[in-house]
């Protein structure tokens, strides 16, 4: 993120909005410090943008918004290092990248792009969806690449940046999310109430461990099923089974699963492309089980992945200096939109 | 259900409250009308018991409840055999036998048997867990046998009605109910979506079904994932896959699963019991391709499965006329609370 001092030094924004917050950053010369805000807000009418917009210029002015605002410290740049957090009180930022989860999913993008480039008043707006952000951020350059992203849920998403953009699952844990940690912990809980019932393919060892965290089995039901934060609590439940792998064979295997599965979805979004950079994202590669099956798998197909370079508020970021510095950044009409 | 007249010809009434109404049949000499009013209404404070006695109550005073009685028609006998509905404005019943999905997680039990005793005031009160009432109503007799229904969700119950009394599954479609028409229809479009994403184990036939009954792929996460009809939903896309069992291979492996999955419940419930009788009922039963791989799964186990004889409802109306005529029938705290 250093390098050379860019030759037109404006200042750009790069904001990423996921679930489990706002990540605001500037860069004029150097990175500013990475400003926080609460997450997506989902109203009536979907996810509220101009509230987060809102937040976003709140940060950028005053460096906090009320009651939710936090410097988490800049990224790659020592305290001396630190820009002021607040452009806009002196100078239009050149550029904006907004990365939004869940951008695939609104039905008017055009009107996301319109609504952060009169809210934050860049002379330039990108909006971009998280998979493209991410992927960015992983691979850390914008050229062929494929990531796929094991948190409480999965996505992989692979592109040229110019015919091909793909992305591959996504659908949520009763449905996909193949591999991620709420499909893991659904699979551990599957066991252990097998184990419970006397039928194959149980385990014991699962049952005991779930029982000790979430209470008698009787309970499960009404906390995984229509609750809508049913996905988080599954994945809760993934770190039994990624601890148990060492010794259970269900739980082995179960990993086993949930690497192969990551590293079929980040093949499929790869295949076609030129040489692509792979990288793989999310908490659940933290579990060994997990991402030496993923390897494993990656090497049968004759790939591997490069360790994940940084975040998708880093792509964002890598976005906006792109454009500020070249005048130029692919676009697309679903996933990179650019005003 | 005809046979010799009793000895003790009081009138016994059986109710079985479902997902999907209640059903009440009296039988003094002959099995009176079948009549129904609304099914299970779940409050803040858990089911409404005392709400579901008091509709119970209206149908046996005069035959209807208000909006919403109807009735079925004589099961087993012609329209000269019926006597009158309305035994409680001129006789106290003998027996109620009270048959209740969801009993097994009602917190006390104890209550229910009261508050059916004191509102529909027979001489002797049986309250009873649906899969008891389901499994002699299939199997024709109270002794030993095990039974598994494969409807929205899959559940097998085994008893000798003595020291074994055993449930297998029924943990909902997100942890188990394998075999289930949620589960077939869950496992359906996961598969129509690896098709859509190009993974393996997809089915491109099961895409364009689903996409026909659902629409585009990208509104089926919210149709299924945290909505309090998921179940249902699911389960109706059950029928894409059984159509498809004849000509698309990974359906057919579906159906197989399924198939193959009633059966380990099936035999699990049984397990330890002495010559039981084996029997299978629900909807995804008339699904060939379901219904052929559990009977090859059984005979691989060497055990056969008999048609099942009737209902939860025949099985309550059964166990009531046992209690009239012999005095007595077997107790289990969870599962049969006789007052």
């Amino acid at each position: 993120m250093s390098g050379p001092v860019p030759s037109r030094p404006g200042t750009v924004v790069a904001v990423d909005v996921g679930g489990s917050g706002l990540r605001l950053q500037t860069y004029a010369v150097r990175p500013g410090p990475v400003l926080t805000a609460p997450g997506v807000r989902v109203g009536a009418a979907g996810i509220d943008v101009a509230a987060l917009v809102a937040d976003a210029r709140s940060l950028l002015v005053t460096g906090a918004v009320a009651g939710g605002g936090a410097t988490e410290g800049a990224e790659g740049a020592g305290g001396d290092d630190r820009v002021d957090g607040s452009p806009c009180s002196t100078t239009r930022p050149e550029v904006v990248v907004w990365s939004m989860r869940g951008l695939l999913f609104l039905a008017d993008r055009a009107e996301v792009l319109r609504t952060v480039a009169e809210g934050l008043g860049a002379r330039r707006t990108v909006v971009v969806s998280d998979a493209v952000a991410g992927l960015v951020g992983a691979t850390g350059h914008i050229g062929p690449g494929a990531v796929v992203a094991a948190g409480t849920g999965a996505v992989a998403f692979g592109t040229d940046f110019d015919r091909q953009w793909r992305r591959v699952d996504g659908w949520g844990h009763v449905l996909g999310d193949a591999g991620s940690a709420a499909a893991l912990g659904m699979a551990g809980l599957r066991a252990a109430l097998r184990a419970h019932d006397g039928l194959p393919d149980g385990s014991t060892a699962l049952l005991s461990a779930a029982v000790d965290l979430l209470g008698p089995p009787d309970l499960w039901p009404r906390l995984v099923m229509t609750t809508a934060d049913a996905p988080e609590r599954l994945a809760g439940v993934a770190p039994l089974v990624t601890a148990a792998a060492g010794t259970d064979p269900v739980a082995a295997a179960l990993c086993e699963r949930a690497g192969t599965d990551l590293a079929d979805s980040l093949l499929r979004a790869a295949d076609g492309l030129d040489h692509p950079r792979l990288a793989a994202t999310g908490g659940l590669l933290a579990a060994a089980p997990v991402a030496e099956a993923l390897d494993r798998r990656l090497a049968l197909a004759g790939a591997r992945r490069s360790p994940a370079r940084g975040t998708a508020l880093d792509g964002a970021l890598h976005l906006a200096r792109q454009l500020r510095d070249t005048g130029a950044i692919p676009e697309h009409p679903a996933y990179l939109l650019v005003s």
